[in-house]
């Protein structure tokens, strides 16, 4: 059982809430890729909390200090390690949460798993804090697959709970630009009508101490076609397993993904055809998501993700206590995001990236 | 890139659909599991086309001979290998296919992933009959599950098309007993109505050449409480990289899944309580399908697995000769299921219990 | 615990001495590597017990029979499986072994990690039979290292008890062909006088009911320089742990290995230098064996390899009968090599060719 | 190619010699572990330069900061990260040392594996300072091994150069205490008289601005019997590919390892036995170092590691000028060992102590 990703690239995650650092160590980096400091940074701002109006109240900041790894602002090719310090905590928030374990949270089963000997402080592992680490290896990957092999991941957010992102073209035309200007916007998402009525809707849970979920929708365009693999080592195993690594995420489809029940075989087979220079071979829909056989075909990769609504809500909840037996009443305290889907994006993002170059150094290696 | 399952337990799947054998080999299994013929025969036989109205005309025989790792009826310990051989062959069907590749097929992936050196015949190595070796592990891995840990794994068909099977009482109060009482149907649907309406469907998209997919739901009940860890090795990431080794399936979800986004976490949060007993924490309900924070909790493990309508039709589609380039109709002939659904079940189920006992050994260690 | 090699070459052994077929699966191969069997035969006859007067009596066919992943003589890519079908065995030889273990041998322990569950008849899966299924996938890496990277693997054996191979030149003007011209003498040996000397020295030792060990020196040409890396998966790291895989060998040393210790750092260092043609650059002497932390430098690989005498012997040994807790006198019957060295060599070069391939795969991918 | 330790513990290494810090991740140890930081402080001692007369002139003070999975002093389950301050560096002492590569260090590999993108100053990340973090978390996995299992590593220096470590009891009787016992020596030897020809030897190395190498003997003891398997997940090929992770190991041996040539099967077969109390199963000799069929036996898993003289001479050499393509004459400044021998002992022990834990974790499970 691990907190490493355990492909041709590996991390190892580390670190507690309430710990002297989260930080992580990316091993198996090509030499050579430039660290982009703006660019790194900048996704480390798409993760922060933005809006305190939609978001926790606890700011950090995310400053991860490189250790090793880089010399002359390039990856050197050994093992990249960066710390997170935490500074802004507040432990006393979380005074009795053992005794009464938060509903739909790690405290629990952690408890269980690690025999009491875990650090609970503010969710300690467990916690969402950790996900900066893992977007900071996520920027640092994005570099190395853009390149070395010109694959961009991005992503918007697809809906939070009822409220669908209208996009009015189609999202097959939609191309990796489009979806960065949306960076700027409070939360990603390409009709600003949406927009809204996600921001009200966030607004409102946060007054009623509660919380909303929703899906994010990603992207990998460029990635070069035939990579990857059947069965165990698809494309979508890869995926997969890296995006359920992320705290919340309870639903990963690729493609069309559960709509695919809607419809007969005929309607949603991606027949082959010509781009419109009449060179590549390109497929007339993308029903597939990129990929076929669990190799890419060349087309898009798109991948839907659930996020499921942040357990921690400040609502009164009935529970039990696991010390007396007895059902309390427990209202969690603490800094937390009434939705954390514009926080999230970036993390799907660099879950996805970590995949698909695992993948591209599979098939062409390191050097 | 591989066919291998690389966890505790490792599985190397090889063969292709008409060459000499198709076969598993099943490696760090516990010594002293009973091989308990009559299940595994039944096992594979839930695999099988049964009803040539719903499914394929192409009957095996499937009946894996075990190479090694059983001796007097139990595992040795040793590496347990079974190949199954391959009699029922139409290679002819397939002439053709690699200039027109088959829409959402690996057809085209697998050409340009083997660099033109890949057996196509019958979908090669990529066939769906690969998954007869899947379910016999699977079958062994169960036994294994339930003798050493009391874990038993089970589905249904939870909708295909856009009909649901629907389940009077709630799927919570639902045994695993109840779920084996649908295996002699012709596909295991609770209710006889909707399993009816599915029937009829599925006739109706075979005679008109075409296909339809769906949603089979799993459960594995009495999973030991903390087992597991967070981020890479997270429950989630084992199960849904297991089960998207299985071609065709395009969705994986935990517990409310996707349907997380309509609800509030106030809604959503699974409340600790006692059993009816006053014994054992549980969860008031299962909303989180018994795993938080990538951990177990006792609750029954609950899966969704979208798979989609079976791309090989007979119907008439229109796609590129990729040898000149130009758009050809192409029909698919052989023998194909208008819907695999009823035959995946246990496969589905086999990648399920093949994480879980990943898991367990993880824990528990093999002796 | 497994039988798996785990690398980007996955190889999965399995089969008992006595069973029905022992086998391989090679799971990561480049597509398109021209399969000669030929070669793959003269490897399996490379293992086989060539004179009897010095070696087991027991013959068998070594027939590979390929499964799958090979279509028109090359590889498709999918893993390649095969099996050797058990003919020649005689379970009686072994009757009465579980109550009074072998010396030396796996008996013992294999009871006590499996339980009594374990196969005992002739060694069951630890048996030296096993090692047929390396050779042939041996075989088919090094026609993989061969076609894509030009290495080519060799050995002879460098001692036989205190009897040293004598080699008038000095071993570093050798080239990979005239390792070849020995392979068909008894035993891969330079001088004929050492050759000579230790086939006696076997012969006395069958005689007398024992068995004699000594040390197999390997050679790999022409692997590409810059290939590796440090720590933990350091070329080093890679051979050793496949050769320790290898029934018999108690020793592993690169270069000067072991010898090291004689020599200052100033005797010993390996000097840059530039080749003949004043092109390339060598080292003068390889006292490194090709490998400088843990990365090739472009001088051939070389490493020895500690085989320990056959521990089953004839001679009666004084040992405890595990059941009555009462020493004996053990006579092993069954036919068993007096020493294993002439067969080991091709076994020896399996393992060093596995990792080589899979450390150019880590380098240069699968494509 | 990575510098992570890939078992059931997963150890991630990184840092350069002349970086911010280096430092490691331990992934997969079990929660509770005391933490014993006197224990700890006192192995990070025995790896340090003591006497400057036979080691080098830099003093560091290998602090290491914990970061992680440490709470109460207990290990949390979770990650366990530290770093080591590197504070006592001097680049300048490697200038133009790219030009003139070191003989038989890794300058010119890492060269050519990193494209000159590596970190080069003082070996960068293959310096064998980064041996202090493995020594940190051997020191932790020392005390998981003692407080789970009641294993303990220790080691012994066998030889330097021709010098001999005289035993005059039999090894065999030996036990771990006494080993202990050489810890406050200037070098872990036992016989007196030995121990001072060595330093002598260093000494006299040291003026002549030369090295020297040698061999340590390491023994675990009190490892469970029945721990381990068969091929490629053997204790030998664990060990093994462990202790080939130490920069300047060039040989491993089990038991009588290489001279094993040097006996008859009937002289060197371990026969079982009872021990004196008549009740547990013993071997009457330990040849084969506790290991058979790469299973423990219950003897003391016996280890011999070659070490070879530092390449770090300050003796003039002549070796080539790979920009300049002319043979140069180098002397290479900064301060190294003579001998690391004293030094390598607790380096040795942390890598057998891991391949014993992560094979005590793959027999019972991390809970």
């Amino acid at each position: 059982m691990s907190s490493v990703y355990n492909g041709n690239i590996k991390l190892s995650l580390f670190g507690e809430s309430h710990g002297k650092a989260i930080g992580i160590v990316i091993d198996g980096l090509p030499s050579g890729i430039k660290i982009d400091d703006k660019f790194i940074s900048s996704e480390m701002n798409r993760r922060k909390a933005k809006d305190s109006s939609i978001s926790t109240a606890r700011k950090e900041d995310d400053k991860p200090i490189i250790l090793s790894g880089v010399l002359n602002k390039k990856t050197t090719g050994a093992p990249l390690a960066a710390i997170i310090e935490n500074n802004n905590t507040r432990s006393g928030d979380y005074n009795g949460l053992r005794e009464t374990p938060r509903p739909s949270h790690s405290d629990y089963t952690a408890m269980l798993r690690y025999k009491n000997y875990n650090d609970g402080r503010g969710g300690g592992h467990f916690s969402g804090r950790l996900t900066a680490a893992l977007v900071f290896a996520g920027a640092v990957i994005k570099l190395a697959l853009k390149q070395k092999y010109k694959v961009l991941v991005t992503s918007h957010i697809k809906s939070i709970h009822k409220i669908k992102d209208k996009i009015d073209c189609d999202i097959a035309s939609l191309k990796y630009e489009d979806f960065v200007k949306n960076y700027d916007k409070p939360m990603p998402v390409f009709n600003d009508t949406s927009l809204d009525k996600m921001m009200k809707l966030i607004k409102k849970a946060k007054l009623s101490n509660d919380s909303v979920g929703g899906v994010i929708s990603a992207y990998a365009f460029n990635m070069p076609s035939g990579f990857g693999g059947p069965y165990f080592d698809s494309i979508e195993s890869k995926i997969s397993s890296a995006l359920f690594a992320i705290p919340a995420v309870k639903g990963v489809e690729f493609g069309l993904g559960f709509d695919f029940a809607n419809y007969y075989g005929s309607e949603c087979n991606d027949s082959f055809t010509l781009d419109k220079n009449k060179k590549d071979i390109i497929t007339s829909s993308n029903c597939n998501g990129g990929i076929n056989g669990g190799i890419s075909n060349g087309m898009p990769i798109s991948v839907n993700v659930a996020i499921k609504p942040t357990p921690s809500i400040s609502k009164e909840q009935n529970t039990l206590n696991i010390k007396t037996k007895k059902m309390e009443n427990l209202i969690i305290h603490g800094r937390h995001d009434p939705c954390i889907l514009s926080r999230a994006n970036v993390v799907v993002e660099s879950m996805i990236a970590l995949a698909l170059l695992d993948t591209c150094i599979a098939m062409k290696g390191v050097l």
